[in-house]
């Protein structure tokens, strides 16, 4: 006989994540993607992700099928152009990634680097950008998800402003979650995508685009697919999206919507996970696991522990054993020091949280690994 | 008071489809993209794929976030090497879109014409392919959605193996339901989506690819979310998707494969879809309403009328009308003559193809549209 119960484990990790089994009942329709019952569900979702960042005097929702990668380098393909110079602050893994996307681009990029246990500084990219004007961009990671910290989007981007560069940001795992507003923080873009902090499934990502910066864009993308300026202007003409949606997941984000505004929006959320977070890393503390970040620059999104320095740890055997009591946790994304990560996003509460706790600390009992208490 | 009863509409388009139930309560869980029991999923998936088009021994299965185009490009852009330069036989609007494509990517691109109405010709190819010893490639679209148009692939094939090309298909509409068989047809890649004749839902797409092409590829792409070559070697080594997959997508699409077998396989779908597509257009003839091709050309999958030429008939109110009785049909595509189309395919039946005349038939009567009886 198991000890363990038959049910989904809970999803502790950047995502997918767990959602509410409202958003996921919302995919039990299909829907046409030329009919304009769908269409309109695409102009609200829009419409409602510009709210979330103050955008609606400024700035447009380019949605786009794919993870929240393929919209990285939809806007980087199509609002660098392609004379044009990116600097990336590399603090972490999403950042190497925006300067990989850059080499395929053949977009020139110059790589700022941090330590990964440090925020970007906007001083030092402040010089970066006076020291060169041929800099036309800036790609700055929000929440960097291979640690979870966070870097301080609002003084980079007045920092960028003041050297009179265009700025985008990916804002993946903070979008939602962490306020940004663009009617007082200067940003040309921000991507973020369907399943992160606003809780629904993935299959699709976004661009908030300024846009009189789209207006302008027209002609540099170097792929059909990703051209944010050729999928708006058709969105613009038909409501349609230009190629077949993810219809399922569009929906589904239209449900995750409503109970995010149901649930108090963005502050709301944001204080769900900050308790969460704070449940987490307290809990954790208990069982004498560490995280690597200093509170200070720890964003409320995932938390990047310490492995357990014994010698029978070991994070394969750990993940399975936590798995069976039914919380899937995420590996490290460190080269030099032994982590792991627990995501404290998703349909999560602070009790959910401690229930983690609790699986960590049988586990590592389990695996005779020294625990705090 | 209603006189109609409410209920999702079916969709009768090339795609979302009307899918089962059943596929659709596959998403009702949440799964984790680093979790064996999700990769193992996506592992399934692409072994089955395989096996439809009969190339386990020299194929392998490349999946891929976004839509079917999205997949149309990733192949051209990881197959194609940036000298490349590619026939596009051009009878339709999805061999027109390759052609841009193609521009996007700086490939190029030669475009042999066929009147919409004519399948391409495989004695013009290979005498176009003979004529350009620096044509690299081949672009065939299978069954041509713009008109339904089923293309001679099998021909075609063989011509351009005689020639010493290569060959890429996009077999979007025609994966599952009509056989492709790579055993005896030389195919370097075969390009289809979740959405279409397997019946599952939008979202992803994937590439058959030779091995020995793929392994070829590496560096040819302009775009790292669609490099195929990286996506397989990615996971090949690891059984995870690169970034973060639609996870509800892939595990209603390994529900709609269950089905698929459960059905009877590729035979019993292409008979389904027949039967359908002669329910169809009997009805059809029965309003008095005619095909756009000649019936040898008609693939079994969507067919375009002819509009009434009454001047009484109007698309948009006869959509919307239909549309009221409980059925989505779909616009035209030819820029040339008035047409709608109807597709044949999704969760569908003969049964159901005669509701639909029926639904067409009622309101054309109260369009005071004549109809044949």
């Amino acid at each position: 006989m198991s000890m363990f119960i038959d049910r989904d484990p809970l999803l502790l990790t950047p995502g997918p994540l767990t959602t509410t089994l409202r958003t996921k009942q919302a995919m039990l329709h299909d829907w046409g993607s030329w009919d304009a019952a769908f269409n309109r569900m695409t102009g609200d979702v829009c419409r409602q992700l510009v709210d979330i960042a103050h955008g609606a005097d400024t700035h447009v929702c380019v949605p786009l099928q794919g993870s929240g990668t393929f919209s990285v380098e939809a806007a980087l393909g199509t609002l660098v152009p392609r004379n044009g110079k990116v600097l990336v602050p590399n603090n972490g893994a999403y950042c190497a990634r925006i300067l990989k996307i850059l080499g395929y681009l053949g977009r020139s990029a110059v790589e700022l680097r941090f330590a990964e246990d440090q925020p970007a500084d906007p001083a030092a990219i402040e010089v970066a950008l006076a020291a060169d004007p041929s800099i036309t961009h800036v790609a700055q990671v929000h929440c960097e998800t291979g640690t979870g910290i966070l870097n301080p989007l609002a003084d980079i981007a007045d920092a960028v402003a003041r050297q009179g560069r265009e700025l985008i940001v990916d804002a993946m795992s903070s979008f939602g979650a962490i306020d940004i507003d663009l009617r007082t923080t200067p940003i040309t873009a921000l991507v973020a995508a369907s399943g992160k902090c606003l809780e629904g499934v993935p299959g699709m990502a976004f661009v908030i685009a300024r846009k009189t910066a789209l207006e302008a864009a027209a002609g540099n993308c170097h792929s059909l697919a990703m051209d944010l300026h050729d999928q708006w202007a058709y969105m613009q003409k038909t409501t349609q999206w230009r190629f077949t949606p993810p219809t399922h997941v569009v929906v589904a984000l239209h449900s995750a919507l409503e109970q995010y505004a149901e649930e108090g929006g963005l502050p709301a959320r944001h204080a769900r996970y900050a308790a969460n977070c704070r449940a987490l890393v307290d809990g954790m503390a208990g069982l004498g696991l560490r995280p690597f970040l200093a509170p200070a620059h720890q964003a409320p999104i995932i938390v990047t522990f310490h492995a357990p320095g014994s010698s029978s740890y070991d994070f394969q055997a750990f993940y399975q054993a936590v798995r069976a009591r039914g919380f899937i946790l995420y590996p490290g994304k460190l080269t030099e020091v032994d982590t792991f990560r627990v995501g404290c996003i998703g349909a999560l509460t602070p009790l959910d949280m401690q229930k983690v706790v609790d699986a960590v600390g049988a586990t590592l009992r389990d695996m005779k690994v020294a625990v705090g208490n």
